[in-house]
C-alpha cells in the first residue's frame, strides 16, 4: 500500500482463493509478507516440518528473512539448495532433491517449501508430489513469472532431452505467498519476462485488465501498489481457469496463449539466456494475434495494440528480435509438432477474436502454420 | 470354468468395479483373457496407441499372445522391454522408460500397458503417471501378487537407496485384466508368495473367505475355477478399501497388515531372492497375529489357524524360516522406524482382534515392538 507520497507499507493486500474441492488453497499477495510466512505456515499446517528448496541466488538474497520468520513461529525446517538455472529442471536434480527429502525423514504431514522462480517451483513441486506419493507443498515464488503462473495451478515437472515440461505431475500447493516486495531485487529483464504472462490474462479474457495495464504498467514495474493489484488479477485469472479445468482437459489450454509458438522458439534457442520463457511468450502472443488476424479472426487494431504495449514495456515481439541466427520455418514446425499439446495428430492452437477473447482451435492444418512462419521469418 | 471332470474353459468369470468417481475402472478376471485383451482395449480406449512395458521373462512367455490380440483388434502398439527383477524399480529405469515413451511420441490419449509382475506394474504405472503429467494405464498383471495387490488401487513407485516404494504417484489404471491362466506358468514359490496377499484380505475383514481358503487352497493353486473366485474376492476386498480411501488417509492402511514387519525383513535381507515380498508378508502377518495375541487382542486359536494355514500352503511363517544370518531386533527396529507408515514420530501398526477383524493402531510404543522382536528372534 502507498500513502500520498508513494511510500510502500508491508502487509497483505489480497487473498485469491483457488477453488478445487478438497485441494482448494489460497494465494496471499502482499508486500514483505515473507517476513510473516512462518506464522502463516504454522497456522495452516500445525506441526509440519518444512523442507525449503531454493537456489543459490535466492538463498543469498532472501533465505535469512524466510528462516528468521520460520524460527520466530517455531516452525522446524531444513534446506536444500540447488544450482540456479533451467539445467536444474532435470531427472538427476529431481532424484537428488527426493533423496535429500528422504534423508531429512520428511513425513506425509510435512511440507516442501519451494522458494524461488519457476525452476525451483516446478522441480520442488514435482519432488513434493512423488516423495511418499505426495506431501504438502508451499510455494513462495520469487519472480513475477512464478507468482502469476508456475506457482499457481499445480503443474510441476522437469525437462528431458525430448522437450520441456514433458514429465511431471499435477500437485496442488497448500498455500502460495506472492511477495510483491521480493520482486524489487529482480533484474528488469526477468521482471519484464514475467510481465508478458501478466498481460496474457488480460488478453485471454479480460480486456479491461489489459487496458488498465496499458495505462498503469509503469506503476506495476516500479513496485507501487499497482503491482500487487496486477498480481492479484493475474492470479485470479489463472485460478478461475484452473478451477474449471484442473487437469487441462479443456479450457485450461487457454493459458497456453502464445506458448505453442513460444515453446518452439525456446527449443530452437536451446532454452538459454538468448530467450527467456516470458520473452518467448511475448513473441508467441504477438504471433498468435498476427496469425489470428491473417485468418480473419482478430481485428488489426487489437493486434497492433498488443505489439505496441509489449514493445513499450521493453519486451521482444518479433522473431527477428531474438539475437543470433534464426531457425527456418521447417525447424520451428518440427518443434511445434513435437509439442505436447497435440491430440491424435492434429495441431491445437490458442487463437483469438481480439483482446480478451481467446479460444481453443483444435484442428489447425500444419501447412498453414508453416506458411505463416515462413512469412514471419522473411520480415 | 470347469465342467464335471475339471477341464478349464477360457473366458471372463468376474468383473470387479473399482468405484472412484471419474477415475473408476473395472478389474476383469478370467482364464486366457489376454487373448481378447485387444478387443477390450479397443472398446474402452478407441484410437489409443499402446506402449507395452514388460520384462524379458514375461516377453518370452506371453508377449506374442498379447501382440496377436492387439493386432487382431487393430490396436497400434510399441513395446519397451526392461530387465526382470526388483533392480528395475529405480529412478534410472524410470527415466529410461519415460524417455522411450516420449521417443514413441505417446500422446495424452494413449496408454501404457503394464504387462508383468509387481515390478513392471509399479514402474510402468509410475511412468504413465508422470509422462505428459499422466496418460492412460492398463494393467495386465502376470503374477498372483500383482493381480490381487499391486495392479489394483493406483499405487505406483520405485525404490531408492533409502527404502522401497518411498517415491511414486497415485495413478489409477483405466482397466485391469487378471488372467488366471497366465499364472499356470509361475513357479510355485512365486505363486505362493502371491497367495499370502490373497489370504490377507480374508484376515483383514472377511473371516468367511479365510475359512473358504482353508478348505479350497489346493484348487486355487491347481488353477481350477476356485482360483478365479479367490482372485475376484481378493480384488473386491482391495477395491472396497481403495474406494473408501484412495490416498491412504485412513482405512487403506489396513492393507498393510503384515507389511511393517514384512518390509523390515525385506530390508535386512536386501530385497533379494532370500525372501520374496509375499513371503515377507506371510511372516509379517503371522508376527502381527502373534503380537496382537501378546497384547491380549487376538485369540490364540486365530493366531494358530493363520500360522497352520500358511505353513500348509508352503509359506514361511517365522523369522527363523529365512535362510542365512538373522538380523538383531535393533536392526529390525531401525528399519521399522524408517518405514513410511510413520506419523509425526509414532509407530503405526495394523493389529487384529482375530481373523477378519484387523484395525489400525496408531501409537504403538517402539520399546514394546523391540522386546517382541527380541523374543521372536530367540525362538
Amino acid at each position: 500500500m502507498s500513502d500520498a507520497d508513494g511510500q510502500l507499507h508491508s502487509g497483505v493486500s489480497a487473498t485469491v482463493p483457488v477453488a478445487l474441492g478438497d485441494r482448494s488453497y489460497d494465494i496471499i499477495i502482499g508486500r514483505d509478507i515473507v517476513d510473516s510466512a512462518g506464522a502463516e505456515i504454522a497456522r495452516r499446517l500445525p506441526g509440519a516440518r518444512i523442507a525449503i528448496v531454493t537456489d543459490a541466488t535466492v538463498a543469498d538474497l532472501h533465505l535469512t528473512t524466510l528462516i528468521d520468520s520460520l524460527d520466530a513461529a517455531g516452525v522446524k525446517h531444513v534446506q536444500i539448495v540447488i544450482k540456479p538455472g533451467e539445467g536444474s529442471k532435470s531427472f538427476a536434480t529431481l532424484e537428488s532433491v527426493v533423496d535429500s527429502l528422504l534423508e531429512a525423514r520428511m513425513e506425509r504431514s510435512d511440507a516442501v517449501l519451494a522458494f524461488g522462480g519457476g525452476v525451483v517451483g516446478d522441480l520442488a513441486g514435482f519432488a513434493s508430489g512423488i516423495v511418499l506419493r505426495g506431501i504438502h507443498l508451499i510455494q513462495i515464488p520469487t519472480t513475477l513469472l512464478a507468482q502469476v503462473d508456475s506457482s499457481v495451478g499445480g503443474k510441476t515437472g522437469v525437462n528431458t532431452a525430448r522437450g520441456k515440461n514433458l514429465v511431471g505431475v499435477f500437485h496442488q500447493p497448500d498455500l502460495v505467498l506472492a511477495d510483491a516486495g521480493i520482486l524489487d531485487s529482480l533484474p528488469a529483464r526477468i521482471f519484464n519476462a514475467g510481465y508478458a504472462e501478466v498481460a496474457k490474462y488480460g488478453l485471454i479474457r479480460d480486456a479491461d485488465f489489459f487496458q488498465w495495464l496499458e495505462s498503469n504498467w509503469r506503476a506495476v514495474a516500479a513496485g507501487w501498489p499497482e503491482r500487487e493489484k496486477a498480481i492479484a488479477i493475474a492470479c485470479k485469472g489463472k485460478a478461475d481457469i484452473v478451477s474449471e479445468d484442473e487437469r487441462e482437459q479443456g479450457r485450461r489450454a487457454l493459458l497456453n496463449l502464445g506458448h505453442t509458438f513460444g515453446h518452439a522458439l525456446e527449443a530452437v534457442t536451446g532454452y538459454s539466456d538468448r530467450l527467456l520463457h516470458g520473452e518467448a511468450v511475448s513473441i508467441g502472443v504477438v504471433l498468435a494475434f498476427e496469425f489470428s488476424f491473417k485468418l480473419g479472426l482478430c481485428p488489426l487494431e487489437d493486434r497492433r495494440r498488443v505489439e505496441a504495449h509489449f514493445t513499450e514495456v521493453g519486451l521482444p515481439t518479433r522473431i527477428r528480435d531474438i539475437a543470433g541466427d534464426l531457425p527456418d520455418a521447417a525447424t520451428l514446425m518440427h518443434h511445434i509438432a513435437h509439442d505436447k499439446k497435440v491430440s491424435q495428430g492434429k495441431l491445437t492452437f490458442i487463437l483469438t477474436n481480439g483482446i480478451g477473447d481467446a479460444f481453443i482451435a483444435r484442428d489447425i492444418p500444419g501447412d498453414k502454420v508453416e506458411a505463416f512462419l515462413e512469412e514471419q521469418l522473411a520480415k
